[in-house]
C-alpha cells in the first residue's frame, strides 16, 4: 500500500481538531497520540493572514440536527466533563442520563464504563480477599452493551462520524464478552466513520492474531493515512521486518519527521531482527531528544540487557 | 453589599466560558464549579436563532498579541495538555518551556508545580522511612516565583485578564513560604482580572482569618456578582449567622434557584447556629436529589451524629 502524501494543511487541521475532539470526551490517549503527531509534522506557512485556524473553534458536528441537540446540551455536557476530570465518573454518566445528542450518549456510557472498570481494579485488589478466586469483572458491560444495541436499532442506518465514537464503545464492551468478531467488525465501521481516534485502531490492532487477520480487514479499511499508519503499525506487532515495511516507515517518516512515535516502530522493528546495534541508536535518540519520554523504554531496557 | 443582578444571557454565556477556561487550563475543581452555577440556572431562551452560542468557540484572548500568540503555540499547548491530563506532569511541563503566551507559561507553570507536589506526596508517604522527620515540601517552589516575578518585572503595569492565571498561581506560591499577605494581595489581583475562578476565590478566602479581614479587603474586590457569592461563602466559614446573611443568600438563590452549592451554604449557617433541624432536612434534599455528590457530607454525618 503506496502512502499517498495527503494536504499537509488538511493533516495539521484533521489532526488539530482530533486532538480537541478526543480530549472533550476524555480519551486522552488518543488525544496525546493526536497531539504527538501533529507536532512531530514540519512547521507550516499559514495559508491566509487570520490569526486563528478555523480549528480553533470547539468542534462541532457538521451534522445539523445533531449540532442543535449538542449545543441545547452543552451545559450538562460541561457539567459532566468536569465530573469526570476529577474522577467522578458515576456522577459524570447520571448527569447526561435524558440526554439524546450522540456526543452526551457516548459521555453518559463511557463514564459509566469507567466507573465500572475502577469498582473491578478495587475489587480485584483485594489479594487474599473473599474475592480473589472468582474473577472479577466491569459490571457494568451489559447494561451498556444493552443501551449501544438500542441505540443503534433506533439509528438503523442513519449512522455518521458523531457515532463512530459509540461503535468504539461497543467494540470494547464486545471485547469484554470475548466476541471477538463482532468487536472487531464495530472497530472497523467506527474508524470509517472518524479514523482519527488512535484508540480505536489500538482496539483493532489487539483483535488480529496474525498476517492472514490484517490481510482480510485491509480493504475494509478506509482511504486515510491513519490507515498507513496502522498497517505500519501492525506490521511490526506482527513482526514483519521485510524491506516494503521498512519503506512504508521511510513514505510515514517523510510526512511526520520528526515523530518519536515512528522513531519508535524503526527501533522495533530492527529489535525483532534482532539487529540490536540499529535499534539501541534509534532509542538512543529517542531519549536525548525527549528525556521523559517513558513510551517503550522497557524494550530500550532489554536491548541495553541483551548487548551487554 | 445587595446583589446586582445581572442580565441572565451575559451570566450564563460567563459561566459557560469559565467552564471552558478552566478546563483548558486543567484546573478541574474551579471548572467543575463554575458548570455547577451555570446549569443552577434557570433554562433561558435564546436571544437569536443561531443554534450555536458564540461560547461555543475555544475561548481565545481579547488582547491581539496575546491571541497571536496563543494561535501559533496551539500545537504545543495542545500536546502539553494531553501530557498533563495523562499525568504526565513534567512532560507536559517541559514542552513548554520556550513559549510566550501567557496562556503557554500558566500550564508550563502549573504543571511544574504539580510535579512538585506529587513528588512530595510520594516523599511524605516514606513512613519510618530515611525522609519521614524531615517536613518534605514541594521542591519547585522557589524556581515557579523566581520565573513568575521575572514575568512580572517584564510585563510592568501591561496585565490583563490572560494574566490573572499567573497571578492566582503567583498566590500560590507566595502561600507555600508563608508570606500571606503577598499572597492575598496577588488573589485580589487574580479576581479582578478574571472574577470566574472559583479556585482563586478560595485561595483568597484562605487567607482570611477572621471577620476584620474579610471587610479590609471588601472595597478591593470588583464588582461582579462572584464578589457577592464570595462574601456570602466568607461569612458562613466565619460564621456569621445573622439574618442580613440569610437574606444575601437567598437574593443569590433567585439567581442560581437549583444551586446545591447554595444549599449547601444554607444548611452550613444552620449547622453553625446549632439549628440541626433545618441543617439535616437541606442536606437530605440535596442527597435525595443527587445520591452522587459527596461535598461537605462529611458536616451532614456529623448533624446526623449530634441528632441522634
Amino acid at each position: 500500500m503506496a502512502t499517498e502524501v495527503p494536504d499537509p494543511h488538511q493533516l495539521h487541521a484533521a489532526l488539530q481538531t482530533a486532538v480537541l475532539k478526543c480530549s472533550e470526551r476524555c480519551l486522552y490517549q488518543a488525544a496525546k497520540w493526536a497531539a504527538e503527531a501533529l507536532t512531530s509534522m514540519p512547521s507550516l506557512v499559514p495559508q491566509n493572514d487570520t490569526p486563528l485556524p478555523q480549528s480553533y473553534l470547539h468542534p462541532t458536528s457538521s451534522d445539523e440536527k445533531e449540532a442543535i441537540l449538542q449545543a441545547g446540551e452543552l451545559p450538562t455536557y460541561l457539567l459532566s466533563k468536569s465530573y469526570f476530570d476529577v474522577h467522578e465518573y458515576d456522577r459524570s454518566s447520571a448527569v447526561l442520563a435524558n440526554c439524546k445528542s450522540s456526543k452526551s450518549r457516548f459521555l453518559h456510557l463511557y463514564a459509566q464504563y469507567i466507573a465500572g472498570e475502577k469498582r473491578r481494579d478495587e475489587e480485584s485488589e483485594m489479594i487474599l480477599g473473599p474475592l480473589d478466586t472468582a474473577a472479577t469483572q466491569n459490571r457494568e458491560v451489559q447494561s451498556i452493551l444493552s443501551h449501544l444495541e438500542a441505540v443503534f436499532t433506533e439509528k438503523g442506518d442513519d449512522i455518521n462520524e458523531d457515532d463512530s465514537w459509540l461503535l468504539y464503545l461497543y467494540g470494547i464492551v464486545l471485547l469484554k464478552q470475548k466476541n471477538e468478531d463482532e468487536a472487531r467488525a464495530s472497530f472497523i465501521k467506527s474508524v470509517n466513520l472518524y479514523p482519527y481516534n488512535w484508540s480505536a485502531w489500538l482496539e483493532l490492532g489487539s483483535t488480529l492474531g496474525n498476517l492472514g487477520d490484517l490481510n482480510n480487514i485491509l480493504q475494509s479499511l478506509p482511504n486515510n493515512i491513519m490507515t498507513n499508519i496502522f498497517v505500519l503499525y501492525s506490521n511490526q506487532e506482527l513482526y514483519q521486518t521485510s524491506d516494503p515495511v521498512h519503506a512504508q516507515l521511510a513514505d510515514l517518516q517523510t510526512i511526520f519527521p520528526t515523530s518519536a512515535f515512528l522513531k519508535t516502530q524503526r527501533a522495533l522493528l530492527y529489535y525483532h531482527a534482532r539487529e540490536f546495534d540499529e535499534a539501541e541508536a534509534i532509542f538512543d535518540s529517542i531519549v536525548k531528544e525527549d528525556p521523559h519520554r517513558l513510551d517503550c523504554l522497557d524494550h530500550y531496557s532489554n536491548i541495553l540487557y541483551v548487548m551487554e
